[in-house]
C-alpha cells in the first residue's frame, strides 16, 4: 500500500474529547474517525487490524469445534419476549417500529437467537455438546460512550453459545474456552491481562469470568490478592471483615444535634467508625416510593451490585425527594418504619455497643446490640472491598486495581433454554433443557486495548500478529533516482512474496516520514536513503525497542522475511 | 466437520411462503432459518459460503487498489441531511431516536459516510483516484421481502466508493470495476448473467449498470437485442416506435356510450389501437390532488420509471378518488383542464386522424391531429418496451427477459461531493468537487442466486469455489469396524491437509445419507462402504454431473486432491 494514497490522516492534535491514550493515538494515527457519539468509521489500517484479530478468534473458536453462523442484527420483539429480556433490558437496547408497525430491536447479544436456531434442530443428547458463534455488528445505546474504541455504541463482537447435557460437561467446555481466551489475548499481543470472577448481570446464570487488561484508565475496579490467585471484579469481590467486639451497654438515646455524618457522630461521641452502623438509602428504580435501606458498619461502603442481587431488582441511590420514613435524616435499624426493605450486612452480625441513628432528627442511640434489640435478622454480604482488606481465601492482603474488560465468559444455566422451551431427549428417554454457556469478545475494544497497552511517547507499537502491515518501508529523498529505483524494487519484491508493506514514497522530508512511522506503529521499519545506499545497504529498525541495524540491499528481502518470522514467534498458536 | 453435530436440519417440506427454488432449497438444506419477515439466521454452511464469496470479492477489490474500511450501520440524521437523502428516502430506511433523543438511522448505503471520511483527508488531486470499500450489514425495510435470500431486509453488502479528478478518469476506473464484477460473478460460480444499463434511482448520477442473473423468477424485466449487444433494464430501455400515419381529418366529437377501454372504442369506431391515444392517470405521491396524465399511443404501455424522471417526483397510479378533472372518464389531450400535468410520449409526435377521449362522459373525438389541435408540445420517451419491439441500435428484434440483480455500478457524478462541500485542489490550484462512482454487491443475494441457478431435482449443486466443504464424505454402514476405521482415517488425513470435509458418520441408512448429500450439494462425494472396501476402493462422485468412479483406498487422498484442483480450474482468477 502506498502511504500517499492511504485514506488515513495523521495529525498532531488529539480530538478534544479524547482523554485516554488509546483514543488519542488511534485518532492521531488516523485509524478511526468519529461519525457520532460512540460511533466510528474504521479506516483501512484499523480494519486490517480488525480482520487479523477476527482471524485469530476464528481459529481458536474453530479449534473448540465452534460452528460459525450469522444471526441478524435486527430482531423482532416476540423473540426477546420469550426470555423476558424485551422488558428487563432498559434504554441501552434500541427499539423501533418497522414499516409494518411491528416492534423490532437491535440485538445486544444473541442468546435468544441461538436458542431459536437450535430449538428444533437439536433434539437429542447425542448432538451435544455443541457451540455456535458469530462475528457480527452490535449496537448498544451506552449512556456515556467514551475512550475511542474502548466504550462505543456500535462494535463488532464475537459471541459464542454452547449447549450441554450436564453442568459437568459445561464446566469442562468452559475451561477449554477459558484457555482459548488466554491464547487469543496473548496472540493478539496483549500482555498485562488477567481473568477474574465477575457478576453475571443481564445475562443471568451463575459463574462468570471477565478477562481484564490491567490499566489505570480502566473503568472496572478489580480486587486481587497479593499472595494467592484470588481475584474478582469489585462487583462480586469478597474480603474477610474483622469484628472488633465492643462492650455491651444499654440502648440509650443521645442528642447529637446537627451532627449527621459518621465522622461527625464519631467525633462527638468519641467512638471509632467501626462502632457505628451506617444507613444507605436507595429507591427501587421505577417505583420511587419503595425504599431499600442498606445497613453496613460505619467504616464500610455498600456494593450496589451485591445489593441489587439480594433485593432482586434495580436500585438507585435515593434522590432525597420527600418521604416520611427517611425525612428525619438519622436513620437506624431500631424502630425503623416497617414499610422499608432493610438489608443487613454480614459485618453487623454479633455486634454490640454500636451507635445507630434514632430515626429522629438530632438523636442517635448508643449501646445498640443487634441480636438483643432486633432479634433474628438475615445477614448478607453487601460491602465493597477496599484496598488492603483481607483475602477471603488465604488471609493475604487485597489490592484494588483498574482494568478494561476485554472478554467475558458465562455459565448461563438453563435461563434461556427453559424459558424458550428447548427440550432435548436424554439417554434415558427423558427430556431436559440443555445447559448453556456464552462467550464474548469485542473486536474494537481489543484494538483499543492494544493501543492502550502498546505505545510510547512517539505513538503506537503494534504487535506484529495484528499490525495492518508488517513493514513500513520509507524512501528518504525519493527524488533521488537510485533511492526511488531501489525502494520500489524492494517494495514490489516484498509484495510479490506476500509480505505486507506500507510504502512511504512521498516527497516530504525525513522528519515527517519518521514521525508518521512512529505514530502508526508498524513493527518493522525499513529505510532506503542515499546514505544507506552509499554503503549498499538499507536500515532496519524494530518499532518495539527501536533497535536498529544495517543490512545489505541484496540481502534485504531475506533479512526482512527472517525478521518477520522471528518476531512472529511469540504470537503463534 | 461431523454432519451429526452440524446445526443444520435437512427437511422434506419447504416453508409455506417459499415460492422460488432457491428459497425452497436453501431452507430444505438447512442453510437458512427465518427469524422474522425478510430476516434470517445463516447456519454454518451458509456462513461458510458467505465467507468464501467475501474473500473473492476482497481479492478483486484489492486488485483495484481498494482500501477496505468499515462504516457504521447506525448513523446520525445530520449526516444524511447533508446530501438531502434523509428526507428523500421513504420508509424503507429505518429511523429511530437514541436514548439522548437524537435522530438516528440504519444505513442503506454509505455515500455520505464515504464523503464524510474523505472530505478532510483527501484534499489534493494527487491523492486521486482512490477507492474505499466495506463489507457490512445493511438493513432496508422492504415492503415485500420474499424469495428467501433474494429479497431480504437485512443482508451483508459489499459497497465501494471511488473518487476521481475527471469524468474520463471515472470512466476508465468504472470499466475496470465492470470487468472485476464479471470476474467475481464467474468466480463464485454464476453462469447465465449479463450486465445492462439501468436507472440510477435514489443514488443519483448519470450512467449505471446492473449485473443480472437471467432467470424466469427474476423481479426485473430486461430488454435484450437478439442481434446486437444492446441490453437495458426495462426501466430505461428504448425501442424504435414505428409511426403508421393516418389520413388527416377534421376534429369531430362522437358518441361512444359506455365504451371506454381502447379495445371497446376501437371496436366501436373500427380503428386500430395505433390510431388512438391512451391517457394514464397518476397522482403525485404525498399530494393526492396533483394529477399527472401520461398520453401514449393506444397500443403502448407507460414506463413509470421514465415518467418519474420527467416529472421529477414520485408518482403512483391514480387511485380513483374524487377529482373533477378525471371524473368524466374519457380523458384526452384536447380541452384538458389546465391544472393537470400532461406528459406526451414521443410516439404521438406527428400523428393525425387519431381517436382521443373528449373529457366528457360517453364521448370521444376522432380526427385529432396533435400539431394542428394542440400546437407545440414537448415529447418525451415514456413508453415501455415490449417483446418483439425494434432495437434502437441495430434495428433487430428485442426480447424481454426476467433477471435477478446481483450487482450494480454507478457513475455518481458530484451529487454527494458537491452537496457535502468536499473540495480538492487541482494541479492548477483551483478547487473542485471530485467525481464519484459507487459499486455494490449483496452477498446473501449472491448465495440465493447461486442456489437459483445451480440445482437439480435432488437439491443444490454448489460451485466448488464457494461450497462450504469441498468433500462430502459418507461412511455407509458406519457400524462396520473396517468402514469406520477407513472413513475416519481418510477424514483425518483430508482435514490435516487442508481439504474441507463434511463427514457423514451417522448410523442411519444409505438412502438418508445420499439424499442429504444431494440436497446440500457439496461438489465431491466420497463413499466408503463394505462393498467399496471389498475391492480396496472408495467411490468418488461429482455432484455437478453425478459422474462416478472407484478409486483405490490408498490413493484416495491424492485422487481427491487432484479432483479438487481440476474442478477449481474454471473459478481461478
Amino acid at each position: 500500500m502506498l502511504l500517499s494514497k492511504l485514506v488515513c490522516e495523521r495529525v498532531k492534535e488529539a480530538p478534544q474529547d479524547a482523554k485516554i491514550l488509546s483514543h488519542i493515538l488511534l485518532a492521531r494515527a488516523g485509524f478511526i474517525k468519529q461519525v457520532a457519539g460512540g460511533i466510528y468509521t474504521m479506516t483501512m489500517p484499523c480494519q486490517k487490524m480488525s480482520g487479523k484479530i477476527q482471524k485469530i478468534i476464528r481459529e481458536e473458536m474453530d479449534a473448540l469445534e465452534g460452528q460459525e453462523v450469522l444471526f441478524p442484527v435486527v430482531m423482532p420483539r416476540e423473540l426477546w419476549e420469550t426470555s423476558g429480556r424485551y422488558d428487563s433490558i432498559g434504554s441501552e437496547m434500541v427499539r423501533f417500529r418497522d414499516r409494518n408497525d411491528r416492534d423490532m430491536l437491535l440485538g445486544m447479544t444473541h442468546e435468544e437467537a441461538a436458542v431459536h436456531l437450535c430449538k428444533y434442530i437439536v433434539t437429542s443428547y447425542q448432538q451435544l455438546p455443541l457451540m455456535i458463534y458469530q462475528l457480527q455488528t452490535k449496537f448498544r445505546d451506552e449512556p456515556r460512550s467514551r475512550g475511542g474504541l474502548i466504550r462505543v455504541r456500535e462494535f463488532t463482537m464475537k459471541d459464542a453459545y454452547s449447549f450441554h447435557c450436564t453442568q459437568e460437561d459445561l464446566e469442562q467446555y468452559y475451561a477449554r474456552v477459558h484457555a482459548a481466551y488466554n491464547r487469543i489475548f496473548r496472540r493478539i499481543g496483549l500482555k498485562n491481562f488477567i481473568d477474574i470472577k465477575s457478576d453475571t448481570g443481564m445475562m443471568g446464570g451463575s459463574v462468570a469470568h471477565e478477562f481484564m487488561l490491567l490499566t489505570d484508565v480502566g473503568e472496572d475496579s478489580l480486587v486481587l490478592c497479593e499472595h494467592c490467585d484470588y481475584r474478582a471484579n469489585m462487583e462480586v469481590a469478597r474480603s474477610v471483615i474483622e469484628h472488633p467486639l465492643y462492650a455491651s451497654a444499654p440502648l440509650e438515646c443521645v442528642h447529637t444535634g446537627q451532627d449527621r455524618t459518621i465522622e461527625e457522630v464519631c467525633a462527638r461521641l468519641g467512638v471509632p467508625a467501626t462502632q457505628t452502623i451506617k444507613a444507605v438509602v436507595y429507591a427501587v428504580k421505577g417505583d420511587a416510593d419503595k425504599i431499600v435501606i442498606a445497613f453496613v458498619r460505619g467504616d464500610l461502603e455498600v456494593n450496589e451490585t451485591k445489593l441489587r442481587k439480594i433485593v432482586g431488582c434495580e436500585v438507585v441511590p435515593y434522590d432525597g425527594g420527600y418521604n416520611d420514613v427517611v425525612a428525619c435524616g438519622n436513620i437506624g435499624p431500631y424502630g425503623l418504619d416497617q414499610s422499608v426493605v432493610a438489608v443487613y450486612d454480614a459485618s453487623l452480625e454479633g455486634t454490640r455497643g454500636m451507635v445507630i441513628g434514632a430515626n429522629r432528627a438530632e438523636y442517635h442511640y448508643t449501646g445498640f446490640e443487634i441480636a438483643r434489640d432486633l432479634g433474628d435478622v438475615t445477614y448478607h454480604d453487601i460491602v465493597k472491598v477496599a484496598d488492603g482488606d483481607v483475602c477471603p481465601v488465604c488471609g493475604g492482603k487485597l489490592r484494588v486495581e483498574n482494568g478494561i474488560e476485554i472478554g467475558n465468559i458465562f455459565q448461563l444455566g438453563t435461563k434461556y433454554t427453559a424459558s424458550m422451551h428447548m427440550n432435548v431427549t436424554g439417554a434415558d428417554g427423558q427430556t431436559f433443557a440443555p445447559i448453556m454457556g456464552c462467550y464474548g469478545i469485542g473486536v474494537g475494544r481489543a484494538i483499543g486495548s492494544i493501543a492502550q497497552e502498546s505505545n510510547d511517547k512517539d505513538g503506537l507499537i503494534l504487535p506484529i500478529s495484528v499490525a495492518p502491515w508488517q513493514v513500513h518501508l520509507i524512501a528518504l529523498r525519493s527524488d533521488d533516482e537510485q533511492v526511488r529505483a531501489s525502494a520500489w524494487a524492494l517494495y514490489e519484491q516484498l509484495q510479490a512474496n506476500g509480505v505486507e508493506v506500507l510504502f512511504d514514497e512521498r516527497s516530504c522530508g525525513a522528519g515527517v516520514k519518521f514521525a508518521d512511522a512512529d505514530l502508526m506503529g508498524m513493527p518493522i521499519r525499513v529505510v532506503v536513503s542515499p546514505k544507506t545506499l552509499a554503503g549498499g545497504e538499507v536500515e532496519l529498525t524494530l518499532r518495539r525497542d527501536k533497535s536498529c541495524g544495517k543490512i545489505a540491499l541484496d540481502r534485504a528481502f531475506d533479512e526482512i522475511r527472517a525478521t518477520i518470522d522471528r518476531e512472529m514467534q511469540p504470537y503463534l498458536q
